[in-house]
C-alpha cells in the first residue's frame, strides 16, 4: 500500500526534476525497471540497465540531466538520479508503525518476569515465569518467550516469534515473524532394530548483539552447552541451524541454508541460499559457499567454493566447462579412431 | 480420521458394484494403490499401474467391469471406477468445518478497522489498527494483521498465518498455517571491516486475487516499492520470495522454492520443487524449472531449464548421459592408446 | 543460559579428576572441541581429534589418565572421560521446565472437547469443538488444534504448533513450535488457458506413536484418505511432506527434505538433509538418500543413493571422479592426437 499518490508532474517538481512525457498520470509507488508498472516511478542507476528502457512499463524513470538513450517510457530528468530515488521512496512508503511502551491488556505475564523501562508487550504474547526482558525491548503479538529467557535491550521479536526456556540474546536483536529459537535438536540412539530413542538436548542457544533473524528460522538448542550466534550476525528466512552449531561473528546465511550438528561458521563467512552443510565441519574465516553448495568438508578461509560435493570455485568451473563439452570430446574421439583404423590398414 | 466406516459388501451396494472377494472386512478411508492397507478402498484408474494389483495392500480395489487382471486382492466391479472413487470419497471424507460470521470473544481488533459483512474473527487473533477486512473474509484463530493492512472479500487466512503492515490482498486469497507475509528483506550495507547496517526495508507486497499461499511460506516486504504477486498465483509450502520480488499472473511455485530479490517470474511460468533463482533474473512467460535446478541467468520464455546452473532440458539431459558414459570412454580411450602404440612400434 | 558455574578447581574434584592447569578460572558450561571458549570445559572422546587440543580454547579438556600428547589448554584427567562429560552436563544443564496439569485462564476450549487426565492446556492455547486429548498431553502456549482432531496420550505439543481439524496422533508424539499438521495439499486442475482451481483435499492426516517432529515442518493432509506416518519416525526441522505421502515406521527424514505428493517413504529408509524426492515413487526399506540427493524414480530397499537425478552411491562417486579427471583425458586425448599425426606423417 502506498500513502500518497501524486501526479507525475508533481512528482517532477518536488523532485527538482524535469518532465519529458506526454500524459500526467497518477504515480502511487516506486519500483525497479523490470518490475515496474505503469502506475510506479523507477530509476536508472546503472548504464548497463539503459536498455531496460526499452521496455520498461514503469509510469516514469529518473534519468540524469545529460542522459541520452532510446526508451519507451516518460523520463524525469534530474540532477543525481540515486538521491531522488531515495527521496521519491520516502514520500510513497507507508507511514512507519510506532510500538507504544506498556503491556498489552491480552498478554500472559508470568512470575519473576523483570521487565525493562519502556518495554512493549504486544497483545497475546505470552511471557512465561523468570523472564528477563531489557529495557526498550518490543515483544509482538503473539511472542512466546520460555521460562527464564534472558533478553538484552532494544531487542524486536516479531509477531509469532517462538524463544523456548533458556534462550540468551544481546542487545539490539531483531526475530522475525515465526522464526523459532531453542526448539530441539535432531538426536537420537538407536537399538539394533533400527528404533531411535530421543537423547535428551538439555543445553540453550545463546545469540550475540545485532544479530538480525528472518520469518521461519529454526535455530535448535544444544544437546549440552550452548548453540552460539556471534556478535553482527545477519541470517535469512527459513533457515535450519543444528544442535550445537557456531556461528561466529559477522557471519552471513542466506535463505533456505541448512547446517548440520556442530559444525562451525567463522567469522565473515558467507553460505549463499539453499547451501548444506555436513556436520562437524568448519567453514573458514571470510570464506564463500556458493547458492546450493553442499559443504562435505572443512572450507579453508578466504576460500570461495561451489557445488556438491563443494570444490575451488575455479576447479568446480572447469569441470563443469568440460562436461558441457563433452559431446565434442565424444566426436573427437571417434574421428581419431577412424585415423586409427586407417593407420592400421595401410600398415597391414 | 474418516466420519465413516462401512463393510465391503455395503460399499460395494453403495457403489452400484460387484463384490469380488472371500471376506468382508469393514473400510475406513480410500487411498491409493501404493498405500493403501487393509482397510483402505483403492482404485485402479489407469492400465499402467495395473501390476500393482498383485501386491497392494488395499482392503478392495475398484475396478471396471471388464478388466482382466492378476491381482492378490477383493475387487469391486463398477461402471466407472474414476466416478465410483470420488463418490467413495466423499462416504470417507471427514464433514467439513463451517466458520460463523462474528467476533470470537477472545479476538482482539483494534482501532479504525473496518470489517465486512459476515467477517469471521476466530479465537485470540489480533487484528492492528487501521486494518480493513472485507465482506465474508474468514480469519482463523491466532492469526496476526498488522498495521493499516488491506484485506479484499472471501478470503481465508489459516491460524497462525501472519499479514505484516500495510500488505495488500485481492479477493478470494487463501493463506495457510504460518505463512508469513511482509517480514523485512535480507538488505544490509557493509562497512570496510565487513559488519552490516540494516537497510530499511520500507516497501509492502501487494497479492491479487485467487492466489493461494502454503504453510510456513515467507513473502518478504519489498525494500522499497512493492513485492508483487499476480492473479491465480499458486504458492506451495516451504517458499522463500525475497524483496521486490515479482510473480506475475497464474504462476506456480512448488514448495521449498527460493527467489533471490528482485527477479521476476513471469505468467503462466512453473519452478518445480526446492529450485533456487539469483538475484535480478526474469523466467519468461511459460517457461519452467525442474526440481532442484539453480537459475543463475535469464530463462527464455516457453524454454524448459534443469541443473545447476540451469540450462535447456536437452542440453542438460545429454551432459548427464555423456557423464554416464565416462568410464566407457576412458576404456575406448585405453583401447586406441594401446593400437598406437602397436602402430609405433610396427613403424619403427 | 547455564545455571551452574564453579571453578574449574572445584569441577575437578566433583568429577573426580586430577587438574593440570596454571589458573583456575569459572566455568559455566560445556562444549565440543572446536565450539568450546574460555568459559567450557570439553572432553577428548575419540583419539582422531586429539590434535584439536593443541588448538582449541576450552577451558579445559577432560582426558584419560593415560592420555600422553600435546596441548595448549589445562586438562582434567580422570578414569573415563565420557562418564565424566555426562556428568559435567548434567552439572551445567538448566534446570527442566515442569508443567503442571491444568487449563490456563487465557486457553480457549470448545464444545464437546474431551480432556484426559492430568492434561495441561497452555496459555492462549485455543482447542476447537469436539477435540479429543488424551492423558498428560502437554498443550504448550499458543497452538491451535482444529475441530475433532484425535489425540493419544503423553503428547507434546510445543508453543505456536498447529493441528488442523480431524487429525490423528498416537501416542508419546512430540511436534515442535509453529510446525504444521494437516494444511491442504498443493492440488489443481488446470483449464485451457492454464487457469488453476483449487481441487478440494477432503482427507486428514494420521500419525503414529513415538514420532517426533522438527519445527516448522509442514505436513499437508490428503487429498483423499489420509497422509499417513507410521510409528518411530523422527522428522527434522523445515520438512515438507505432500498430500498422501506415507512414511511407515521408523523413517528418519533430516531436515528441509521434501517429499512430493502420494511417494511412499518405506520402514526404516533415511533421507538426508535437503533431499527432494518425486511424487509416485517409493522409497526401499533400509535405503538411504544422501545429502541434497534428488530421487526421480523408485529407489530399492537396502540401496544407498547420491546425486540429482539420484544414482547408487558407488556408480555416482565414480562418475564424480570421472568429472574431477576430464581435464587429465583431456590432455592424454591431445597427446595421442599428436602421435597419430606423427604416425600419419611417417605413414604417407
Amino acid at each position: 500500500m502506498s500513502t500518497a499518490s501524486c501526479s507525475l508532474s508533481e512528482l517532477a517538481h518536488r523532485l527538482d526534476g524535469i518532465l519529458e512525457g506526454a500524459s500526467d498520470p497518477p504515480v502511487t509507488s516506486v519500483a525497479g525497471l523490470r518490475e515496474a508498472g505503469p502506475s510506479d516511478l523507477s530509476f536508472l542507476n546503472n548504464p548497463k540497465y539503459a536498455k531496460l528502457l526499452r521496455e520498461t512499463r514503469a509510469g516514469a524513470v529518473l534519468v540524469s540531466k545529460t542522459w541520452e538513450g532510446e526508451h519507451g517510457c516518460a523520463l524525469i530528468r534530474v540532477d543525481n538520479p540515486d538521491a531522488a530515488f531515495a527521496k521519491a521512496t520516502e514520500i510513497f512508503r507507508p507511514a512507519p508503525v510506532r510500538r507504544v511502551p506498556g503491556i498489552a491488556a491480552s498478554a500472559v505475564i508470568g512470575r519473576d518476569v523483570i521487565l525493562g523501562e519502556d518495554a512493549h508487550i504486544g497483545e497475546n504474547a505470552v511471557i512465561a515465569d523468570g523472564v528477563h526482558i531489557g529495557n526498550r525491548c518490543e515483544i509482538h503479538a503473539g511472542v512466546f518467550i520460555g521460562e527464564n529467557a534472558k533478553l538484552g535491550e532494544d531487542i524486536v521479536l516479531h509477531a509469532g516469534a517462538v524463544l523456548r526456556e533458556h534462550v540468551i540474546l544481546g542487545d539490539r536483536v531483531i526475530i522475525h515473524n515465526n522464526a523459532v529459537i531453542g526448539s530441539d535438536g535432531f538426536g537420537y540412539s538407536v537399538d539394533a532394530a533400527g528404533v531411535r530413542t530421543k537423547v535428551p538436548q538439555v543445553g540453550t542457544v545463546r545469540i550475540g548483539d545485532d544479530v538480525e533473524i528472518g520469518a521461519c528460522v529454526c535455530v535448535d538448542r544444544a544437546r549440552f552447552g550452548e548453540t552460539r550466534i556471534g556478535n553482527g550476525v545477519k541470517i535469512d528466512n527459513l533457515v535450519q541451524i543444528a544442535h550445537n552449531v557456531v556461528i561466529q561473528d559477522h557471519a552471513v546465511i542466506v535463505s533456505q541454508t541448512g547446517i548440520s550438528g556442530s559444525s562451525v561458521v567463522c567469522q565473515h563467512a558467507i553460505l549463499a541460499g539453499q547451501v548444506g552443510v555436513a556436520g562437524h565441519l568448519t567453514i573458514g574465516e571470510h570464506a564463500v559457499v556458493g547458492a546450493q553448495g553442499g559443504v562435505t568438508k572443512d572450507v579453508p578461509p578466504k576460500t570461495y567454493v561451489w557445488g556438491t560435493p563443494a570444490q575451488p570455485f575455479e576447479q568446480y568451473s572447469k569441470s563443469l566447462a568440460h562436461v558441457s563439452r563433452l559431446p565434442k570430446l565424444q566426436q573427437k574421439l571417434a574421428a581419431l579412431e577412424a585415423r586409427i583404423a586407417q593407420l592400421e590398414a595401410s600398415d597391414s
